[in-house]
């Protein structure tokens, strides 16, 4: 026995097909929702809705599981049947978090949950206490970054379904890794996208990059929102996800008197106390707006923290002189580094070139915490034209510095995959649209889009070849070798340094000084804690430089290529840095 | 000699054509504003504006005064040589205001501000202390209700320009009225819309029931804010304006970090300090969110007061029993009516049948006095479809117990020009498109909307017959005979009340108790004050009853049909209303 249930509240008839028979459903009811018990339908067996004269029959939007893919029937899952064995698994909290990104299908050969199970243990000894996965939700195709799910409640066939994930996270549980899940609510994918048949998921009242807007606000909204809600509580529940990481928050418009985060953020608070586990909500945001991260209690939406951009490209930046284009042409000063890690937004008030308007506003008062620090991510190394990652860009000097840089920094660090070992691969843009004018579309706009940089076209990877996806997949075997093996021993040490230092586990923005000189190019950073002082010096110009370190702080961790201390100075070359405490570890 | 300036930051070559010449601008500078010095040119010229190779002259977008229309040149007017006589004028605070909100154009049969100056008198001498001018920036067309304005600078030629309005202000605060004024910042009008050639004002981004929205958050929207701030402002300033309302902020579309009111509110705020006057804004929002009202240390926006549509609708449909439509479906219990009175929103996160979604959050600690209280506006009125009044519909005795209600209300009272003498007049919904197919457009859209109402389309006056306009003007010699010398009478009295019991002007929520009987009909407004208390009872129920009065409160003001005092209760014929009071008047 199974109850169909669907939200169609513009039908005027719905019925399931279950195999061969098709069974009408009652309603709507006042909130059009349609329902029916089937007898003879049980987990495992394949369904789809059909909708007044049209006979063809669509996928369950809310649908667990899309064996076939996106436009194929849905399966019945039984949520209960799987055997846990993570009940005593808490994660630690966010202010001491290490967060992984990965991406399922290129993270192994195999590209599924269970291969990516074998690398968990490593992922542990690097010191890794969250993995974050890209979004796992069905896609057209067979492959692609996550963001073009249709069916967002049903985890992809191509990673190994709903079991799959359940594995995954099981086994990262066991090993005291909590998993984090991105996640995309502010538009469907352009392929295999029913969710217009059944009811106004969207509204032409706002656009996005990616068309009509989620309707999160006007007539029917309440239950889009549950849709959207429903799917996040489920992924907490039923999948003991322990966050979100919720994309481009920025394209859910929403002029409701309760935002749609305000109310993700109040429902998840509650379901963490009715599972006893902490549960947190990071956004994707480049509003530059406090509000994102400041509690409900003061008018804020309440998430517990989010991505700060603006640490990155005021980071990479000073790391690569080539002109800056798109939105690095309103970076590139040791000034502004200085403002990221000291003030989290550069733009906070300020006219921003890009953007052609004044952008964001003062982060006061709130915890360093509340924003994630790093070098790389999915977008940072795949939306460039190569997708080639920073040491293929800056080399190894840079990348080392770039790192000490984000785990001595204030916020919570995040590296992506392969960064920690120097990957050779790079991680480009792929996706598998099954619709060959989307695909075609897909491929020459991305074309477009980087010959407007001076690109040569030829030279951008399609994106529909599924030779780009296999180029993106980690190497591992090279990890063991010369310069990946050093770059992993960095940061191994650099993770170690920061989780064992209680400086650098200070989200009190007052206690950190960072000091430069733009002509000569170097930067320190003092960190002030109560046992003890952190400093990180780093030279970013092209001759050596002395810096002085008057309380003789001992060096910790320094890079392989000449840093001296003389007395009260500390000499580095071109590239270097240093890490000086007086901090136990 | 005066300086031509001009934002347009997306042409070639701009030029001014003063008289038969054409002097070539300057620019653009790095916002995109050109200018011109011009020897020749003096106040009373006009001029406009050739961009790039088209040769069509396009007036002003910042014009002073458009003397011949929208479509015409603009008009070189100097704003400092008008001659002010109110240096010593302060207003009276919002918590302690009558509001009087009118129309230039029908106020008067000569419809103009010079035409109205004549009955500020009439104005003070029944109490109230702010008037308040529907929009009377420069329109289509001859007459209008003035929010379809495109030349926001402008006053319209209509009413008398911009020397008009400051000859209007000017009186009114020579006789102690302040003068609010009503601004439309959320769309242009669609005829005469040049703003379009010039620079980025709107955005395709969002939709607003008038087309694109007002671009205040895409490029360019630096100046597109500053335009409106700098309209704000100039009324203030330059027309001694006392404060604005701002038409239907729903639709002000912004995800700014700082939204365009919070940074009005803040300008506007820092202008108060500088003029050493009092300057307020208050919003239209049927958001239902207390953000609005909110001071911006506490996240909101920080505007004075709003609009409260709940109250309205709440006491209107109890004072008329046709089945609601529209937004009044959502309304009709005296419970909602007690709601209102206590929490001022109804909906304030329950479910609204007309929005088909949740709709609203609780206002918590915010004074009533952020909130304007009515029973008459040009919306409620004018957007019926005979624009009949509340006197037409529920008759003399209701409207009686209606303004009741209004003046003891927690709420900042506000009436509508005539309602204070039960005007016999209409004011009906009229507009001069000055464009046959918009004005057809209209016209027929108006028949639909209201045949979708079970109207008869021939019943419903045509909008752009200028007969419509002329016949929604007051008769100001109906105001000494029967009902009308009656209500006014009875409004006069209601005001004094207003004005001089302090439970009245106590905007704690938490000092106001209200008691209903829904199925006899009848309700009573308790208002607690240091020096006593007040007590409103009103039948709207179809048979007599009998209130208790065990404090034995004085009966100050009671409907002229048969309340009577017998001990310790009050007896109330169907539709009566009485004014209890222990305090001092």
């Amino acid at each position: 026995m199974h109850e169909f249930t669907l939200w169609a509240p513009r039908v005027k008839r719905a019925s399931v097909k279950v195999g061969a028979a098709t069974y009408p459903m009652a309603g709507p009811d006042s909130k059009g929702w349609w329902k029916v018990s089937v007898e003879a339908a049980e987990p495992g067996d394949d369904y789809a809705f059909v909708l007044d004269d049209d006979p063809t029959p669509y996928p369950d939007p809310r649908s667990l599981w899309q064996p076939h893919g996106v436009h194929g029937p849905s399966r019945i899952y039984n949520q209960a049947a799987f055997s846990w064995n993570d009940a005593r698994f808490q994660s630690c909290p966010l202010s001491s978090a290490i967060i992984y990104e990965l991406h399922i299908g290129t993270f192994t050969t195999d590209g599924t949950f269970d291969a990516a199970i074998a690398r968990l243990a490593y992922l542990v000894e690097l010191g890794i206490t969250h993995v974050e996965l890209m979004p796992v939700a069905e896609c057209p195709g067979e492959h692609g970054w996550g963001y073009d799910g249709v069916s967002l409640f049903a985890v992809t066939h191509a990673y190994g379904g709903p079991d799959g994930l359940k594995r995954f996270v099981d086994a990262a549980h066991e090993r005291g890794l909590a998993v984090l899940l991105d996640v995309v609510y502010n538009h469907f994918g352009p392929v295999g996208n029913y969710t217009g048949k059944f009811g106004p998921y969207v509204t032409s009242r706002h656009r996005t990059p990616w068309g009509d807007a989620v309707n999160f606000e006007g007539p029917g909204s309440d239950e889009v929102r549950r849709f959207f809600c429903d799917n996040a509580l489920m992924w907490m529940r039923d999948y003991h996800i322990d966050g979100l990481r919720l994309d481009a928050i920025t394209e859910i418009v929403d002029r409701s008197a309760v935002h749609f985060l305000e109310q993700l953020s109040a429902e998840t608070e509650t379901l963490s106390a009715d599972l006893g586990r902490s549960l947190v909500l990071i956004a994707e945001s480049d509003l530059n707006d406090p509000r994102v991260v400041t509690s409900r209690e003061a008018h804020g939406y309440g998430l517990d923290a989010q991505w700060s951009d603006d640490f990155h490209h005021a980071l990479f930046t000073v790391l690569h002189s080539e002109p800056g284009k798109g939105y690095y042409q309103d970076f590139g000063t040791l000034e502004q580094l200085a403002k990221s890690l000291t003030q989290v937004f550069v733009y906070d008030g300020a006219y921003s070139l890009y953007r052609r308007r004044h952008h964001g506003r003062p982060v006061e008062g709130l915890s360093a915490h509340r924003f994630l620090g790093y070098i790389q991510n999915h977008d940072q190394v795949g939306n460039r034209a190569i997708g080639d990652r920073v040491e293929h860009i800056v080399g190894m000097q840079r990348a080392r510095l770039a790192a000490a840089l984000v785990f001595t920094a204030p916020f919570v660090p995040m590296l992506f995959q392969g960064e920690e070992f120097a990957a050779s691969t790079p991680f480009q843009y792929f996706a598998d649209h099954d619709d060959p004018k989307m695909a075609k579309s897909v491929s020459e706009g991305r074309r477009r889009e980087f010959a407007a940089f001076g690109w040569n076209p030829g030279s951008i990877p399609d994106p529909e070849d599924p030779e780009t996806f296999r180029r993106s997949k980690l190497n591992w075997d090279e990890i063991g070798d010369g310069r990946h093996a050093e770059m992993l021993e960095w940061y191994r040490q650099l993770i170690r340094l920061r989780r064992h230092s209680p400086s650098l586990n200070d989200g009190d923005l007052r206690n950190i000084t960072v000091v430069f000189d733009e002509d000569r190019h170097w930067l320190t950073v003092d960190r002030k804690g109560e046992h003890g002082s952190m400093r990180v010096l780093c030279n970013l110009g092209d001759h050596p430089v002395e810096l002085p370190n008057p309380d003789l702080l001992p060096v910790v961790l320094a890079s392989p290529d000449g840093v001296q201390v003389v007395a009260e100075k500390i000499f580095l070359p071109p590239d270097g840095v240093a890490v000086l405490s007086n901090e136990s570890h």
